[in-house]
């Protein structure tokens, strides 16, 4: 008998960050027999803050649920957190889903959902404050796995969080042979990927910035 | 006086790897007052090996050069490794560019327009055989720059050396600030990503697949 195709449906919506789209759908295209859909409250081009384009096909109505539901961030989701037709369907589609995660201010929705009350989850480090509103266990890591959620850092964070979820479908050594596909064999130019690292006076430049953009 | 408007040029195709493009363009798309220009032989619909679309609105004629020329790899790039008026662009389009830049299998389409003869360049550890035929300096390096060339290693490689033309652009400081911004503080959950560093076995299975791929 022929495996049921593993259906895994990204959310689109306007001025999502577009790192956060395709660090994932890079790993998670890798599964076997998947489909991957993009999915948004209507169907239509979405675009990044500076014109990057994608389309998506699938509507609400047509994708209720998925095996990955994979929620994206940007500056975009902050009007998502009172739209009730993406919450109804992240909370319908997570009841069914075998996994539900996000990437960077992603785990935002999820919250506004009610998805992350007592749970372990994490965000963009610029977003963590916000994310206290819904989520009282918020921990500092690349990326946390509580039961079927796994919420990722910020942006790039995307790109680890899905090898481990690929991981956890497909078993370590197929993970590990994306991995070397992809040649992941990070070595940033500078040090300045976390506010533990980066230099101050950056980070207080950084968070002021996104004071200003809200 | 208004300075004028910095123009990147990222070249699509049939076939092309998703990360290639979307890495270096979270990276670039920073630059202030900077336009980003999907370009092709013809406009229309691109999409990779698994069906992620990404519209060229813009064709050779139209953008004969720009500031930034960006190669990104995938499979569909051996096709157009004899295709004259690929070719002719990128040949053309380098002349005039500020930097012309590969990720991935994108530097064999540089060489195979004959711009790294005695170049240092990389490529995906899984092409440097291929990249042998048009250049005979290929170094072991996560990006290398040969004066106003950048080649990049595989896929996700694009991302390091993007940060570090956006370091040669607009300064340290501001990539710091956009490392921090995407959250850029890599931790794959694998120490998988390299041939240096991968499982022996796991590493002949990639380059044999490779071949059949072929």
């Amino acid at each position: 008998m022929k495996q049921e195709e593993m259906k895994i449906a990204i959310l689109l919506f306007d001025n999502f960050t577009a790192l956060d789209v395709v660090g994932p759908y890079e790993v998670l295209s890798k599964i076997p027999n998947s489909k991957i859909y993009f999915v948004a409250e209507t169907t239509g081009v979405y675009q990044d803050s500076k014109g990057f384009q994608l389309v998506a096909d699938t509507s609400f109505e047509y994708l209720p649920t998925a095996d990955i539901v994979l929620i994206p961030g940007g500056f975009g989701i902050d009007v998502l957190l009172t739209n009730h037709q993406v919450i109804n369907w992240i909370t319908n589609a997570h009841m069914h889903s075998k996994w539900t995660v996000s990437v960077c201010s992603g785990s935002l929705l999820l919250g506004a959902a009610g998805l992350l009350k007592d749970r372990k989850a994490t965000t963009h480090w610029n977003r963590k404050a916000q994310l206290a509103a819904y989520c009282s266990d918020i921990v500092d890591e690349r990326y946390v796995q509580d039961g079927k959620l796994l919420t990722s850092a910020g942006v790039s964070a995307g790109i680890d969080m899905a090898l481990y979820l690929l991981s956890l479908i497909m078993g370590e050594k197929y993970a590990q042979i994306v991995q070397l596909g992809m040649e992941y064999d990070p070595q940033p130019p500078f040090n300045s990927g976390s506010p533990r690292t980066a230099p101050k006076e950056l980070v207080e430049m950084v968070a002021n910035r996104r004071k200003t953009e809200k």
